[in-house]
Formats: C-alpha cells, structure tokens, sequence
C-alpha cells in the first residue's frame, strides 16, 4: 500500500510525515517545487512546527518522496487531499484549486482505489462536488473508487500531537467507503472514529470553528462593554469562568485559514435555502470579529491624541503581524488589517514581527520598524496598548 | 453576630439554612408569612432541592427563624438580600422589590452594619441605587454601614453543594466594605474570592449568564442548521466537542430568573449609552432563544399534518411545562409559552408535568391531560416529538 498526500503545507506536511513514519511509504504532492526539493533533502520548511525537524530529517526523500507531478503518484491506492481553500470578495468558496487537485487524482485513479479529503469545506462538498470532479476525471464510477471525509484537527504548533493523540473523524460518502477509509486511516491516526456520513465529518469541522468564532465575537463584545463600563475584564473573566463557563480571550478579531471561513460555509449554504434568519448569530459574530479592527483603531488614536504632537507625527508600531502568535501566516491576519486601516486613516504606521524579515513586511506593502521607534506601541498578542520606553 | 437573611425563595433559604448550619444564628424575612410558618416548623418548602430538608428539619424555627417583620431582625449586624428580580413587558429592570427590601432594612439599619447584596442586578446598581436607598431609609451614610456585592450562584437541585463546593465572589462598594463582607461571608462560605469592587461581583454573574445565553442560541441556531441540511446534530456534536470546543444542547430557548435577564442587563444599560451596535450579539443570541418556539411549534403543526385528522382535531400533549427539568418553576418558560403559542395558532394542546397537579397547570391558563390522552406527544426536555402511543 501506498498513500499519496495532496498538498504538503502547515497541515499536510504535519500529516505526510507522521504516516511515513507509521512505516507507510508516501508520495507527497505539492504545487511548489522548491518546497518539494526541501523536504526531499531533510530540510523542515515549518520552523515552528515541534517535531516535525525530526521526522522530515528522517523520512524526507526517502519514506516520503515529495514532488509536484501526480504521474509520480499513480502506483499510489490512497490519495489524502488537504489543500487549503480560500473564500471569494463575497465570502463565497473558491472551489478552483479543489477542482483542479481531484481533476488531477481523476486522471490517475484506478479501480478500488481510496480518496479522502481532509480539508475543510462546505457541507455536501464530498458527497456532490468532489464526487463528480472524480467521476468525470476518471471515467470511474463511485463503488469503483471510496470517497470519505476526514477533516484535519491539526493546530500550527502542534500538529504532530494532535495527530496522534487528538480525536479525528471519519465518514464516507456511502457505508462501504466510510469503512475502506477508516480501516486505512487507523493505520496512522490512533484516536479516530467512524462517523455516520462524510457530511458529518465535515459538519463537526465546521461547528468546531462556529463555536470558537462565536465564542470569540461574545469575549470581543464583553470586552466592548467593560470597557465602556470602565471594568477590568480579565478579572471579571477570571472568576466567571469555572466548569460551566468557558469565557474566552478578546482580541483583535480571528483570523487564518479557519475560524474565518466556516461560518460562511454555513451562512451561504442557509441563503441559498432563503433561510437567513437561521443564521443570524453566525453572521453577527463574524461581523463582531472583523470589526474588531475599528474599535482598536479608534483606541490607538484616542491614545494618540493624548501626546504632545500633531497625529501625523505621532509612530505607532503594531507588534505582531500574523493572525496568530508563533504563527508565521497572514491570511485574514486582523493584525495586518488594523494596520492597513491605521494607514487608510492617516496614522503614521510601521510593523515589527519577529516572524518575519524587513523585506517580508514590506512587500505585504506595510512600513517596516523596531519597537523601539515608535511612540505608541500596540501589542496585538496581549492586547497591551502603551507609550513606547523611549517616550516614557 | 447575627445575621438576616431577606428573601427565602429559591436562592435564599438554601443560604439562610447553610449560615444556620455554620452555627450563626439567622433570621429569615419573607413577605409570605405561610412560607414562614412552614420553615419555623421544620418543613421544607422546595421539594426538589436535595439536603435542604434536613437543614430545615435541624434548624427551622431555632437558628433560622422566620418572619415577615424586618422588626424582628434589629438586632442583626448582617443583611443579606436575596431576592428575585423581574423584567418589564420592555426588558427593563423592574427595582420596585429591591427598593421596597432596601428601604426596609434602611429603617432598621445601624452604624456598623453590613448589608451584601446577592440578586443578580444591572452593573452599577449596588454602588449607586442600593447605597442611595440605605442612606435615605436610614439616614446614615456610606462608611457608617458596609455595603457589597456577592451574586448567588446556586442552581437549585444542587444549590447546597454549589454554596458549600462552588467559587463564589464578593466586593464592596469601596475597600472596608469589601473586607468587611468578606470576612463575615469566609465564615459560612469556603470557597470565597474578594474581588476589587461590587461592579466586577455583579459584572461576574451577568456575564456567566451572557455565555449560556449566546451558546444555548449557538446550540439552537446549529440545530435548525442541521435539520435544515437532513444531518444528526447529536452526533455532530458529540464528535465536535472536546477539550477546546462546548457546544451546548438546544433546547425550546431559555427560562428562568437568571439567563434570559441578565443579557438584557447589558443590552439596556449600553443602549442608553448609544452603543447599541456594542451588544449586537447578546441582543440576537436572545431573540434567537426566544423564538425557538416558533421553530418547535411549526415542527409540531408539520407532524400534526401527517395524521389522518383535521389539524384542530390533533391532540398535542407538551409534557413538561416548567422552564428546566426537575425545576417547579414557569418563569419566562418556553415550555409555557409554546403551549400557548400552539393554542394561539388553534392547536388542541395540553400539558402535562409531573411537577404540576392538574390546578396548578389550568390555574396558569392551560388545559391539563394525559399524555397518553395525546396524538402528538412533544418531550421538550429530550426534544422528541412522536406519535402517541395509543396511535401506534
């Protein structure tokens, strides 16, 4: 048996390596060459990922050969697909790069062969879409192939336990493929469990981000109002929460490849039904979230006005510029959204991240400085907002 | 020492029985002079509550005495208010009861004395109202009286465990009050954390209920969610809860003297500082749990169609009337007002609650039954709606 894994970044490198390391040998795919050329030589592209260092050094072109041909890949049986998927200017799913990856596996597949995806995707997305993507790719029918969904659980930082110890789901698109996947997958992921359907699978990963978007916006929204009720809210925080009570951290809204999409998955799939009502606080919450940005605008300036210079002079550095600490990614970064809003409004702007070189900053077209700089320094992490040490 | 104790409903006699248990003497105030009696003689009025009957039986009418006469309780140094509080038909406070009860201990306070505050009230109303109405009942001053804040944070059916087990907080409305309190409360309540102020303790309460709120609606909002996309949200969420991840059962919305009052505490004391957009997510997350009903009764109508009955021939049993199992008590339940939503939608509903003897149940305006009496049989408490089974 071999697998193939579709996809070799922050979730499916984390994923490649541990099912190599299972003694299965595996044919990672990824678009990027150069990334495959890395994990063929033992070279770990994910630096803040514990673990994986040793396990790409040890299978890296060996038990895990990486390329970006899927020729490479057809005396494969499995075929893991775990790419990312991004949301259109209307918060729609961009399907594109997902056709193209099983349009690819189509043109390769064979008779009893097993595909599984574990990128997070609308509900029905396996049972309809990716379905007729491989049927049509392959002139194979489903029963000659299995399709199950198996949604990825990893978290940048800690992936390879997740993966080891963190409980997965499993379901296939009709009973037989549920079961072929499962009994596959136990090879290399301990805790995993059968679910009833693959729209199931997906459905638990979606309401997982639901709960941590809504969650989020309620911790924003509390945050709003002591404020306004000149309340300290971590205190209040620290003794609310107990058993029953689960209060989670404001911050400058959610960002990354996951928490931001799911809920419109859902609110999409509801409009379409003309059931928008029944998604209400799904939608409030990701409003909530990304208007974050504007009440730590409004806070930053209100601080600004307090220094003895007109606003223009007054520097201000953003601390911190992924959408999460130790995170090196910036998509739906809120971090670089409120600097982006900072300059739009005329504040003079400038990022530090230790994540990230000068030249990186600066090509996401932000001002790049040290902390040290500035007046007013903005630490997005702790949401810790203060007069710069040189200024004090 | 002595303390009083005011209000010896629900939330208040537990308390008043576990400071008598603790060995200080204790008198109870009531305006129902019958309850009085009751506990005087040794006989527990809340059945459902497990221990309290041996506290009653051990202390009643000796170390808790109970009375209708603040009179009787001149001699206390400690006043503890514990009392319900309402909404109006507009979702403001209602603090006629509050100031009736503060009024009252006002004309028997004395310098020295510590009065605390247990209702759960809007943030601010212990340190403005609550002290305006002592000092103009007493004609004393802040500093000659102690005044705090400590939220009851019972649950009755668990209520003397949770006082005796569960971390509760205290404040006062400046730091000798706070200290003062807290060392008279660390007498009978172990688990005991002084907070830095009387608006963080009533902050604390308001906001635990603002996430069982938001996530009671999240749960609700996920469930119409799943039925409307034909997906089992049970297993969903059985799959999709973990370590990080609590979504909570749906239900027919939210009951009682606690969760549905407390985001309105919020909502109305931010709307009147114009930041209405700043409680958007409470303000959903409440209407989403009241209208559940409205989802339960066209599930119920849709059912009802698929017998071989005229619609106004359909007999509905909804068993359970009370806003929580195991609780006898109909405050702001859902259960009750989707019974009459059905009756006002021509459905031939009844109720049935173990709880509730047939008077009681057509004393609030319903019609009593059988369940096996019924066609349709609605189980709010499990959320099974089914055939009865005489139809079967």
């Amino acid at each position: 048996m071999k697998v193939s894994v579709i996809g070799l970044g922050k979730a499916g490198l984390p994923l490649a390596t541990v099912i190599a390391d299972s003694g299965i040998n595996v044919t990672g795919i990824d678009i990027d060459s150069k990334r495959c050329e890395l994990i063929n030589s033992g070279t770990n592209p994910i630096k803040e990922e514990p673990g994986l260092q040793e396990l790409i050094k040890k299978h890296g072109g060996k038990n895990l050969f990486a390329t970006s041909e899927y020729n490479n890949a057809e005396d494969c049986g499995i075929f893991i697909v775990i790419v990312p998927l991004f949301l259109d200017e209307n918060n729609n799913t961009d399907f594109s790069s997902l056709k193209s990856v099983f349009t690819n596996i189509g043109h390769i597949l064979k008779k009893g062969d097993i595909i599984v995806l574990e990128t997070s995707v609308p509900p029905m997305t396996t049972e309809t879409l990716v379905k007729n993507w491989l049927e049509e790719g392959s002139n194979l029918k489903l029963g000659d192939f299995y399709l199950a969904n198996s949604p990825e659980r990893i978290m940048t930082g800690s992936s390879i336990s997740r993966l080891r110890e963190f409980p997965k789901v499993i379901g296939g698109v009709d009973k037989e493929s549920g079961q072929k996947a499962y009994d596959v997958y136990k090879l290399f992921i301990p805790n995993l469990h059968l679910v009833s359907s693959a729209k199931v699978a997906e459905f638990i990963k979606i309401i997982e981000g639901c709960y941590r978007d809504n969650n989020i916006a309620l911790a924003n929204e509390l945050y709003k109002i002591s404020n306004e009720l000149g309340l300290d809210f971590f205190e209040a925080r620290e003794w609310a929460n107990h058993d029953y009570c689960d209060i989670h951290l404001p911050s400058t809204g959610a960002g990354g490849h996951c928490i931001p999409l799911y809920p419109w998955f859902l609110i999409k799939e509801m409009e379409k039904k003309g059931k928008n009502l029944d998604v209400k606080l799904l939608r409030t919450s990701r409003e909530i979230n990304d208007e974050m940005i504007e009440f730590w605008a409004k806070k930053i300036i209100q601080e600004g006005d307090k220094l003895k210079k007109p606003n223009s002079k007054v520097k201000v550095c953003i601390n911190g510029i992924s959408y999460r600490k130790g995170v090196k990614e910036v998509y739906h970064s809120r971090n670089l959204a409120l600097t982006k809003l900072l300059a739009d409004k005329g504040v003079d702007v400038f990022v530090y991240d230790e994540l990230f070189t000068k030249d990186e900053v600066l090509k996401l077209g932000l001002k790049w400085g040290n902390p040290e700089e500035a007046d007013l320094l903005f630490e997005p992490f702790k949401l810790v907002l203060r007069v710069s040490n040189h200024d004090s």
